[in-house]
């Protein structure tokens, strides 16, 4: 326990009162690097994932690319257009969950909660690993330990985020406005070459040839057909992450929903220009990508030959800047941190959502209530593990991963924008003003182009990717659902169980009997006695069950010397046993006079090493265990801390004294202090 | 909690009262084979280990195998006649470690007791792992997987003994004779075949050279002292488990002395003339053992050749049962089946001893008075265990394991031959008549004849086996020693720290405070505040921790509502955490009043479903756990018994009448019920 609060209090940094939530809400300029991070680094493998689908058609292929860009483009735009209306309706960040549920009902709600959870997971798996991927360039050690580098850096987005939002906020800025600057001031730069200085700038891969799948080197037809859908689907992983501002409306400053709509704007307007220059520029430099997994190939001279892959970004970024070293490396430095912390818009996502579920009786109640911490801790951990998880199982792979990725996102999106068109049908019902009401059916429009869109792209990506891995996703999204369907049946099915009756209040027992459970006449037993008798129970007796013969005797008469105002009690064990005949004689006492209530005092040891416990209050576990079954027993542990035991509460005392010493733990607030995390004294 | 129950009561059979005790006892029969399956059986490898020994001197090695047997079978005579002194004078059957403990302290019998106790575990698997090597040669599918195979056999040998002693004897009584039989007639055979009828016996190994190892091929000075002595402490295997008889001396019928000497006498007596009777056919037949690891080899004319490894027992069966093969069948048979039953010596003395040692304090207390089953079934369990590891970790090898052994038995022999001597001259102190005074004299000596054999043998068998991981037994040994010891000193500060003081019975605590946790307005919430009530406490309050407004609002109507008499206080939460507010408030209450009492009382859900645990208490047991460290804070737990725990009530009830249905659990009595062991109702 005091140990997990040390590296608590040293990762997470000092608590937060509900008072300072203001404290941490985010001014747009910051609000955009901390929620579209995620949107904006997709840029960096969207095209890839892209082009290299699109090689499985050969050379042919390629041309296709901007038309899929497009497309992607046309999704992005209908998508952020729609989320517009989502947060001016709700302004309280629920988001997709809490537009579902209002508007559809808890299963629609759980729909959307599940495909969340399961996609949130996935952009921290996918974005580590693309950067961790993007990083081998410069760092080729990283090789070989993908999955373990990814998980370590996952560790470190964790820990950042368990100390709050606000400091992930500012370090999050630099890097997603240098992204943005690097990319556009490339693309500018790149078209300024070609067309203003009307220079033949070639990539890397440009003077080679590529041969497809034989599945798909006919481009035509159905295989056509296929393959603009797996490329399509693959690119509008660009769109993950867009609904990261719905669900945090309430950390934007105010006007919350005015802020946040403007900031999505901007976040579509600029992840749009970056993928179209990004797909232009690789068209005009003849850049290739292959997908040795789908069986697409580089050849020279029409001979196979094998080429070190290199991202897009990678090859754009060598081509553009061939004379301009300094900006190769701040291309591809920012791409590589946008990545990592793409995997930051999920950490703010993720335990909002976590928390507002628990809430709601889909998750254990715990994770509600026991974060000592504004970002909801216990969120942020169950996030991190699943996507160490991912990472470790698929060894950073992104190519394996965007399989399972991108259909939660659009099961979200699409019952989402359903919910919206109830949302407007039924605010127009009551609403009279006319110019409020043209606004509505505007946004109703908006909203139902929105349920088609992405509808018909959800069915895409499920048909196009489903034997690729989306089946995974698909699963995992039941299985969530069907787990926190079960944890809610069980709280409701908990609370019908215990919902108070009219005669509740009135079942006073008529009386309680006292027994003592002795095993030693020592100072821990005299205790249980002594507090046993302060209650004033209608009957006080101790009972010992005799296993030794000699044992008991000597325990009775030093009962006896000790001029005890309580009887003891001696049951026979013929088995030797402690736990039967006790049990027994409590069951006795109980079907004497049901009415009566039989209150267990035990004498319990307070240790302060983990390995004493084994040595003392073995006996007292196994029976309160086997108490708890019985109807109108109570126990009581009465704790007598042994001299030990202050090691426990000295362990405690130090660790919160070196959390409280640690620097940018800022100043000492009333109402902060140590003490509250103790719980010792 | 109930599987456990359930799957103990499938090996383990019904429990036997301390009043069926007498059942158990053994008449002689069926006592020797039970206590002496060990010393016997060891007669199937002492031999083998003496001539594979022998062999690191070339061929001219063998030679001294009659020198080496005899040497052993002398000292085998000394501690039989030791030992008869020690069952008359210890009849209450402590063995070594009574008798170290009486006469010469606490710390002698904890040497003791450590050396018996890694003794104990070495015998399960020596016995078991030769019994497997032997095994290999009927049934050849166990190469490869010795280690495993001897693990399942200790595993049912375990099974066996939870069910008790006496069930065991009839089980071993069979076989341990038929191995009398076999070794005892091959030997009668083999000697009139070769003196009577004249013929030629030729052992198949009788046919090759031997070459040694270039240490000891020259077999003078001290590398012959060294060989003798590694030869000699090998052999000495004979001579562990015959301490199993004086440790076993309450299990004999009356007169238990005397039928524990006779029987001990018997052993001794068979042991050297089975021992006896393999070197001196070994020889006559020209029998030829290896030891690969000490680089000893095979020859045929000069040059190296590799014959399959075949047991001294399995050779001389084939050579003397050439025309017989039945006999051949039988003797290996029964040397497989003893090999495997002789573990269970270990399995007879070890939980005796551990259970004595709880008793004592040197192992956790829980061992002495837990077990449902006179046979202490959780010695069983550790000795199993123990056993498993050591198999599984030298894959069964006998020539490895056998280097550890031995040690402790002669550290055990040596000091309770010490200790016989201070008990005899103790005696003699105060014993006037001079008939039983010549006898205690005769005593005296023998036992000083038995330090001297026992002594000497010690540091010949350190000595000769350290290098070869004796020193891991010696560390072993420490390690129980340091532990056990470790153990009472807690358990003899705890009672010093405990113990009553003549104020401790009227330290009564002048006033109760009760406080009722409320988290939610609910039928358990209303059990606690009734029970709280029934109990009559000074004054009573319920305390909500609010961590949302809204939440607590509706808490504190519905409590109003009730129209309950007991008042909720609401305790704010600046940062949404119940725990630490909460012990604030109880640590308020206790400094307001430091001769208060302040108990706490917990509506706790009680479940049917481990996983139903995850989403209930778990604030409790935060709470619990730190409360316990406040001095003058009692907590109750007031069970609610869901719905669902009746699952863990009826899967008790179906494991017991399982059992209860089992063949051969033997007819009803009374107190014999099967309520005894479920504990619920």
């Amino acid at each position: 326990m005091n140990a997990t609060d040390f590296v608590k209090r040293l990762l997470v940094g000092r608590k937060l009162a509900s008072a300072q939530l203001g404290e941490t809400l985010l001014p747009k300029r910051i609000a955009l690097p901390v929620f579209a991070s995620d949107a904006l680094s997709s840029v960096a493998y969207a095209p890839d994932e892209i082009l290299l689908t699109l090689s499985l058609a050969g050379i042919a292929g390629f041309a296709f690319s901007w038309q899929i860009a497009l497309a992607v483009a046309a999704v992005m735009l209908i998508v952020v257009l729609s989320y517009r209306q989502t947060v001016h309706a709700y302004p309280s960040g629920g988001g997709d969950y809490e537009v579902a549920t209002v508007n559809l009902g808890p299963s629609a709600g759980l729909v959307v909660a599940s495909a969340l959870m399961v996609d949130y997971v996935l952009t921290v798996a996918v974005s580590v690993s693309s950067g961790v991927q993007n990083a081998k360039a410069i760092f080729p050690f990283i090789a070989g330990y993908e999955g373990v580098w990814a998980a370590g850096l996952i560790v470190l987005l964790m820990a950042m985020n368990l100390r709050g939002v606000r400091e992930s906020g500012s370090v999050f800025a630099v890097p997603t406005y240098g992204f943005m600057i690097g990319v556009l001031g490339m693309t500018i730069w790149g078209l300024f070459r070609i067309y203003g200085l009307n220079e033949h700038l070639q990539a890397p891969t440009a003077g080679y040839g590529v041969t497809g799948s034989p599945e798909y080197e006919p481009l035509v037809g159905l295989a056509m057909v296929v393959l603009m859908a797996r490329a399509f689907s693959s690119g509008c992983a660009a769109l993950t992450g867009v609904e990261a501002i719905s669900n945090g409306v309430p950390a934007f400053r105010e006007p919350k929903s005015k802020n946040a709509a403007t900031t999505l704007a901007l976040l579509g307007g600029i992840a749009i220009t970056m993928l179209g220059g990004i797909v232009v520029l690789a068209n005009l430099t003849g850049l290739k990508l292959i997908d040795p997994d789908g069986h697409s190939h580089f050849t020279q001279n029409g001979v196979r030959v094998e080429v070190p892959h290199e991202t897009a970004m990678g090859q754009l970024a060598k081509t553009i800047f061939d004379t301009f070293p300094l900006g190769f490396y701040f291309v591809i430095a920012m791409t590589m941190i946008i990545l990592f912390l793409a995997a930051n818009t999920a950490f703010n996502g993720f335990p909002v959502l976590g928390s507002i579920l628990a809430k709601d009786g889909f998750l254990p109640r715990a994770l509600h209530t026991r974060g000592d911490r504004l970002a909801f801790s216990n969120g942020i951990l169950m996030l991190a593990s699943a996507a160490i998880a991912l990472v470790l199982i698929y060894n950073a792979s992104v190519t394996a991963l965007i399989q399972l990725y991108v259909v939660g996102v659009f099961v979200s999106f699409t019952v989402s924008q359903f919910g919206m068109m109830r949302h407007w049908t039924r605010q127009l019902k009551t609403e009279r003003d006319p110019k409020v009401r043209a606004t509505m059916m505007r946004s109703r429009v908006i909203n139902a182009i929105g349920l088609t869109g992405t509808g018909i792209v959800l069915l895409i990506v499920l048909a196009a990717k489903f034997i690729y891995g989306a089946y995974l996703a698909v699963i995992a999204m039941a299985a969530v659902f069907l787990l926190m369907g079960g944890i809610r049946n069980h709280y409701a099915k908990v609370e019908r169980e215990t919902a108070v009756g009219p005669m509740d209040a009135r079942l006073l027992p008529s009386r309680v009997r006292a027994v003592i459970m002795v095993q030693e006449v020592n100072k821990p037993t005299m205790r249980a006695v002594n507090f046993a008798r302060a209650t004033r129970a209608s009957s006080i007796e101790a009972v010992t069950v005799s296993i030794d013969d000699a044992e008991t005797r000597a325990t009775v008469a030093k009962w006896d010397s000790q001029d005890m105002e309580v009887p003891l009690k001696v049951i026979a064990s013929p088995y030797r046993e402690v736990t039967g005949p006790f049990l027994n004689y409590v069951k006795g006492l109980r079907s004497d006079n049901p009415r009566d209530v039989v209150c267990v005092y035990i004498p319990e040891y307070i240790v302060g090493h983990w390995w004493e416990q084994l040595l003392h209050n073995q006996t007292g576990l196994i029976l309160k265990t086997r108490l708890n079954f019985m109807q109108g027993v109570m126990v009581t542990s009465v704790p007598y801390q042994l001299a030990s035991s202050k090691y426990a509460i000295d362990r405690a005392q130090r660790n919160v004294a070196a959390a409280w010493r640690r620097p940018g733990s800022g100043q000492v607030r009333v109402g902060d202090r140590p003490r509250d995390t103790t719980g010792v004294e």
